[in-house]
């Protein structure tokens, strides 16, 4: 496994192995690595010829009062879990080697960027598209990873490769859960003993959500309310947004019918966590 | 040579001509095809093994009071010229195959799209950013070819590029002109016999600001001053912008040293030309 700092040897790595004709997987990932990573890697290594993944704390997604800083990060422990899962190439750039100064350029996402995180986080998806965009031009892969726990970013980054010619697939694979539920993050390291308790009330409104829908209730904001109940009856718990939206343009729907698209951000304690629910109704 | 008008077949034809191992060169072009264009064509057939050049009037580039309908267009023309000069491909989308709706993702070069051409005209340039982004994406060139006529769209395209480390070559060839100085543009066609003598105006106070530096003058606003004077003395000429900044970041300069780059765009008429003159003192 090599692991590689420069964006022009990067780009000139994957172009010689594009022109030896193999195919190359691209995980993505901001370090931190947990089995939500490493389902996609596997899937990767399954698929793919090359797998490269990239670890980047990516500062242009994160606002100034978030948690840039704060976000885990642990190099050693990434490389021994990716060089386990039999990873080609770790590119892991530092933040002045992708946006040496001055840098200017961004890539916008309009509409799909503005409900759910995007009201929450500012220029949140533009930093993710951003990046992305840098990583694809940098890595040129065949196929990119991503989960279904950032659901929003899935359908931003395949509106982005639509839009804009981009010749590469995006594979979305399912959220990994904790027995509990909890769906994996790597914020879940911040969460202490009592929080870690209470986290797993996004998922658990959710199986209420799924449940009321299977015996038959169409109403958005009768579920809704229930998921807000569930969720205030939590101490630790704090609703940042809750939604149901259409799965594709990303609406706010009043009836749960058609591609639905459950969303939620709850804070647990100072901790910011996302779950979600993609339904066919 | 070839026309081809989906976006899918150019993608295609132009990975097999890469994994044939040839250099492409991309002349981006908004058709009614002149010296200009032809220069950059002929250094295109020099430097690369397979030529295309894109016909696509961007309508993303256009205000919605620009001259988006009456841009001349006359596709057999260029056609011809196009097979003269020994292109290979023509690449001519529709409107609806390079912005299917819904359409959403823009590339945006800050800083360098406010000022000039970009203060005149909100969102030009994101049109632009955004269309040869997506040309480059489906043409993948080794070389791209632009007229330094356009000059702050050279220096936003070379900015995106490297911002986003595409992988491409950009090229900037120098301004054809008429024997009386005036800039080949397609827009020079709307000029009526009055205004076609009154165009080269714009030159004519380029070439006194040379003059005058090359004279020692070093203060903008007396050189800007001067040029003012010139330009108000023509009937038909109105003034939109005026402008002497760095050649690079494009501030404005009190003094005129290092990268100079003088800019202007005058409406002769209803039809608002532009010209420009780099320096390096």
């Amino acid at each position: 496994m090599r692991v590689i700092k420069k964006i022009s040897e990067a780009q000139v790595l994957a172009q010689r192995i594009r022109e030896e004709g193999k195919t190359i997987g691209l995980v993505p990932t901001m370090g931190y690595l947990h089995e939500g990573h490493l389902s996609l890697i596997r899937q990767a290594r399954k698929d793919c010829q090359q797998v490269f993944i990239s670890i980047f704390v990516n500062p242009t997604q994160f606002g100034p009062a978030e948690d840039y800083k704060s976000y885990p990060r642990d190099f050693l422990r990434d490389k021994r879990l990716a060089e386990k899962e039999g990873v080609d190439i770790i590119f892991a750039p530092s933040p002045g080697e992708m946006y040496p100064a001055p840098f200017h350029t961004f890539v916008e996402v309009e509409k799909l960027s503005e409900p759910l995180c995007g009201r929450s986080r500012p220029g949140h998806f533009r930093g993710v598209a951003t990046v992305v965009a840098k990583l694809f031009n940098i890595i040129r892969p065949h196929i990119a990873y991503f989960g279904q726990k950032d659901a929003q970013q899935a359908i931003i980054i395949k509106r982005m490769v639509h839009d804009l010619d981009m010749d590469v697939e995006i594979e979305v694979l399912p959220i990994v859960r904790e027995k509990d539920g909890l769906a994996l993050s790597s914020r879940n390291q911040h969460l202490n003993e009592a929080e870690r308790r209470a986290a797993p009330i996004l998922y658990k409104s959710l199986q209420e959500a799924e449940r009321m829908i299977k015996l038959g209730e169409r109403q958005s904001r009768n579920i809704i309310r229930r998921m807000e109940e569930m969720i205030k009856g939590e101490n630790l718990a704090k609703i940042d947004y809750l939604a149901i939206v259409d799965g594709e343009a990303l609406k706010e729907r009043e009836r749960v019918e058609g591609k639905v698209f459950i969303a939620l951000a709850v804070r647990i304690g100072k901790t910011r966590l996302i779950d979600n629910l993609m339904l066919e109704i």
